[in-house]
């Protein structure tokens, strides 16, 4: 099959790649390095000394691994989006290509307006390009188990069957999205949901879960390896407590720490998503797929990487510190997770083994680590309009930020003497 | 009370500000008169021969009307909405200022993308430049009853109690869309609710039912008028349905005629308004209003306009035509709307009053109806990628669409001999 990945230089995409190339698959990727640039104006880098595009195409090419294509561009143009599924046709394409951190649409209002304008343009390019061009192609779109929230309920599969004064329904089951990010994917589920219904566009929503670790199958090897963010804009908990570990900091949960999240391991995201690919959505089918395994939370990550750390001669402690975020500290959460068993996938890679690679891995890259220290301990704060004195960044540039450029002057007071509009 | 109006050039915008002027209260608008621009792109105008801002100032002063000053600006400008608030600290803020037109967002990929992008940037922009110059001011966000869908539930105002799976709570009633527009509505509810959990901000959402009618209390002379818009991208179903009347058109509605919306009288809306003005959000509460009076499907409208022309002399015939949109013909529809009653909401102008005097307003600006004659029948299909031929109109302008403007030649597949990325 021919697969289209967005966003095939981030740390799913890569792997993504890798995977699909190792089981025969044609990949095209495509990409605008954002996310580089966007880790760097926070100051970090990846912990993993990643190739560049170039780089990874030909150790591609001297590794013998053929089938990969690649194209520079920006979702966020519809010529761009429409050129390239009208020269390539792709069989599924798999929409990773958005601004993926939660801290980072919530550094300031630009940050946020970005993240959602450039997330929902990416999507409504696409699904309008596949429209024109292949609209018997299978879209695996990316969303978020944090679309749910955390409700006092078990989470569905997108959709649930209620009783409300008398009579029922089956419906979207309610999103409550706690950032701007989480806001922007659940912006991108009515989208394709709508695009779905106005025409017929095969369907798989996949609600992600946090993804850990550092390896694959097809990860073993230096020329290989994926990203590693460990900052506190663009790393998750559990890779900051990795670092923290390893660099000899306390473990930083945010808060009480009982907070839940579903959690699945890099290599198992990649299976899930190449089932997905291998099994599309039929015609007119939209379907929405809760990708994880375990449910833990934050304490229950921390205490893990003290533990998993302890075996490899890693001393830490955990200091819970302030929630920058505005969640529930402590809260029920049970997603249900069976719409991918049915397709076949099982659970291979267990968190406890996925730390023990990251943590040597980490080790291994201990220098880079050392390099951006101050980037691993919480800065920001959510509920704070402005945190770029905070993060010690610059506004962003026009390039990060979609909103129209601020006008020169202040807007002036149409004044009863001297009033011209328009 | 000082009430600041975004889009205050519109339809309710407009009517808003005499009704809050009346009562004693400030008014600050604010607009950049992008409708009348738009209405313009699809070649079209209001029906009501409405005067521009400058004329409408003027028409104040001579009437000695005081309390109202105006800005022309740009919503989607962050600098420009947190410098009006910094200089006007009002007590509400009424957020009109939004594209509201499903058919608008329907023409093209760019439409859509301006449509959603700009939308909630506006609403962005308002909730950070709060945060930042007022946090305790009033936010009166406009949603539409359309962001519920037509689900077979009644629907609840905002929120609602469910049990699944042996367990309760109460979430967010769940939203399902059909245009790009009313998803855009359902995207800035979320990032309200947020910015009321984030910052506190004391919000009223209102879900809005159609609004109609020429006339309210402060709208007797024709200085006074507000636009009425009729052709098929801006005139809502009833609009049309009185122009096909008076132009000796048939009546067109969609399909089998069953889609069931609530409906509310422009002096009702006024009311309602004026009502959550005065009786604001307290400080960190974020609630709902169903903003409606009654319900009636497009055949019930079709056959009240024949009715009341009728009386008025006018012969009119029903004509169901092609519907363009994707939507269940036929439903259950019951939504619930107490909360405004319990803030001493009456209904006072019935749907026939209201037609009375749309029909004879529009006999009198029967020329205006004549000139735009080829506008008003349907042409436009939602299932469509491009509506732009077949409403004769040029691609949108830079200004219209806030994505990033395409590029010079399409991307280059990035071949091995040549890349040369970043």
């Amino acid at each position: 099959m021919k697969v289209l990945i967005t966003g095939v230089d981030g740390y799913s995409g890569w792997p993504l790649a890798l995977h699909l190339l190792k089981r025969g698959h044609e990949v095209v990727g495509i990409d605008n390095f954002l996310t580089r640039q966007r880790v760097a104006e926070v100051g970090s880098w990846s912990a993993t000394p990643i190739l560049d595009m170039h780089e990874r195409r030909k150790a591609l090419e001297e590794h013998g691994v053929k089938g990969f294509r690649f194209y520079e561009g920006d979702l966020c143009d519809f010529s761009t989006v429409r050129h390239i599924l009208h020269k390539e046709h792709p069989d599924s394409i798999v929409h990773l290509g958005e601004q993926r951190s939660a801290p980072y649409s919530m550094i300031d209002v630009h940050h946020a307006v970005a993240t959602q304008c450039q997330n929902i343009t990416s999507t409504l390019n696409i699904v309008y390009a596949m429209k024109d061009e292949c609209p018997k192609s299978h879209l695996v779109k990316m969303g978020t188990m944090g679309e749910y929230g955390t409700p006092n309920l078990d989470i569905a599969e997108g959709f649930f069957e209620v009783e409300f004064r008398g009579r029922k329904d089956r419906v979207p089951f309610p999103r409550q999205a706690s950032s701007w990010y989480h806001w922007s994917k659940v912006f991108d589920t009515g989208d394709v949901m709508l695009a779905n219904k106005l025409w017929g566009l095969p369907t798989t929503d996949v609600m992600q879960g946090v993804i850990y670790g550092t390896r694959t199958a097809e990860i073993s090897e230096d020329w290989q390896l994926t990203r590693f963010d460990f900052d506190e804009v663009w790393g998750t908990a559990l890779n900051r407590f990795c670092v923290q570990a390893v660099l000899g900091m306390p473990l930083t949960p945010y808060g009480k720490g009982g907070q839940k999240r579903g959690f699945i391991a890099l290599e198992d995201s990649m299976q899930s998503l190449r089932l997905s690919v291998e099994n599309p959505a039929a015609k007119g089918e939209y379907r929405v797929f809760n990708q994880f395994d375990e449910a833990y939370s934050i304490t229950d990550l921390a205490k893990l990487v003290v533990k998993v750390g302890a075996k490899l001669g890693i001393s830490a402690e955990i200091h819970n510190s302030y929630n920058p975020r505005v969640e529930a500290e402590e809260h029920y959460y049970n997603p249900l997770h069976d719409n991918l068993l049915k397709l076949g996938y099982r659970h291979q890679r267990t968190l406890e083994e996925a730390l023990e690679w990251m943590l040597t891995d980490l080790k291994r890259f201990h220098k880079r680590l050392e390099a951006k220290r101050e980037v691993v301990m919480p800065r920001m704060d959510f509920r704070e309009a402005d945190n770029r004195t905070r993060l010690h960044i610059a506004p962003p540039t026009r390039r990060a930020a979609s909103a129209p450029s601020p006008p020169k002057s202040p807007p002036n007071l149409v004044s009863s003497s001297s009033a011209a509009e328009n």
